[in-house]
């Protein structure tokens, strides 16, 4: 796939969407263009190998070149600290400059992006940056959510139920708000938020309803009922959902 | 797959989502259960192919044996009415029972899925029936909406936006209090309340943000501004994207 600018031939850059973790559960199309990929980017903090990497290992074909991008940090520092404004934003200029030459290259370019890339992403800040410069196309996948609410065996909406997202990085009044709100819901970024996020479900009336959900659909998935955990932390991609009872003939 | 039950081996109940609609978007495992299968049930209107059984064509075996399920109206009851409950309550009896027969009798059946099979599928309504009875498994999916959000060339959400999903069949009030409150927005079920979802969007300050995808990842795809339209009414699997505006490094 390849798009003609001025006399020159530009590869494309494609985020592909890995979907929750099962290489099972990966689209027919981005099995495909993993399976033949020439560039192969994905994020992954230093040191790693990184878990994007790790879902396709086994998939790739011996003369793919791999582009490694290492994040700048590997501890979180606050959304609110400029650092990490600062740091962020220098390394997806970094990112953005090694695809674009690659594209310019008349390379393509397959971006490995756990979940659905356009949903809750990191891959969105190199789309938005690539997108005025090379040619970029998107596959979506099963997000991690999906997989979440299939792993605790109960339809998470029914008829016109609301269903709302939220992030454990919410301040806790905030969440305890949208929780209240909606019927059915889905708390992601849970990890070291898991304390608060117990809260702000009792405030709203909804802890006894929720699931804990971790590594949903890899081989160390677990799902519990959340009342019946104690932790205070959880790994970075646990999910917490709580099912809607909306209208059911 | 097959579960021992007593002296009996039962079949399996597959509910396989299918995705938005693009057969290219299913998983690699709903492609190779659909190649596979022996039985396949769907849901179609009486006298219609069906969606779900439109988008398989051309991946079943020829020794496929098909199990239309045909629902019993054509046209919209509301769902207030008793009729609209009680009619769908004892068709899903009717196929719970054919199913359970199949998977009794030892074999396995495929059931197709437009989207996700929980997320506001009709699936469901078998499910709860079959699962106390007949071992039953669900394989999740894309869902519409991330093939409606990747249309719109857009990441839907960013930081920590929430995202609330509402239905085109609440109330008016009830539409715009829940737009009012969320980041991004997608709104399912438009079809013919498409002018609601306009006034709703209108009240919630949200209109000139808001996108229809109608027919997402299908050949007839197409991705207006909705301020830049005017009908009234859409394809029932029209969907409305406002895309959330959160943190960006």
């Amino acid at each position: 796939m390849s798009a003609k600018t001025g006399t020159r031939v530009q590869g494309t850059v494609w985020g592909v969407g890995l979907g929750p973790g099962d290489p099972d559960l990966m689209s027919v199309r981005a099995d495909r263009l993993i399976r033949g990929a020439r560039h192969l980017a994905y994020f992954r903090k230093a040191g790693r190998m990184g878990r994007a990497r790790q879902i396709v290992d086994g998939m790739l074909p011996d003369t793919v070149s791999e582009v490694p991008m290492d994040y700048p940090m590997t501890t979180e520092i606050p959304f609110s600290d400029p650092r990490y404004v600062a740091a962020l934003s220098g390394f997806y200029a970094d990112c953005t400059t090694r695809l674009r030459r690659l594209a310019e290259a008349g390379e393509d370019v397959v971006v490995l992006c756990e979940g659905d890339p356009f949903f809750y992403g990191s891959f969105m800040h190199l789309y938005t940056r690539l997108k005025p410069v090379v040619p970029v196309r998107v596959v979506p996948a099963i997000t991690g959510m999906s997989a979440a609410w299939t792993a605790t065996g109960l339809p998470v909406t029914w008829g016109d139920d609301v269903l709302s997202v939220v992030m454990g990085t919410l301040p806790e009044e905030a969440l305890s708000t949208h929780m209240a709100q909606a019927d059915a819901l889905v708390v992601m970024k849970v990890g070291q938020n898991l304390g608060k996020v117990r809260r702000a479900l009792q405030a709203a009336g909804k802890y006894d309803a929720a699931w804990l959900v971790e590594y949903a659909s890899m081989p160390q998935q677990t799902v519990q009922r959340l009342c019946e955990t104690e932790a205070e932390t959880a790994p970075y991609f646990s999910i917490v959902v709580v099912h809607g009872q909306g209208r059911r003939p």
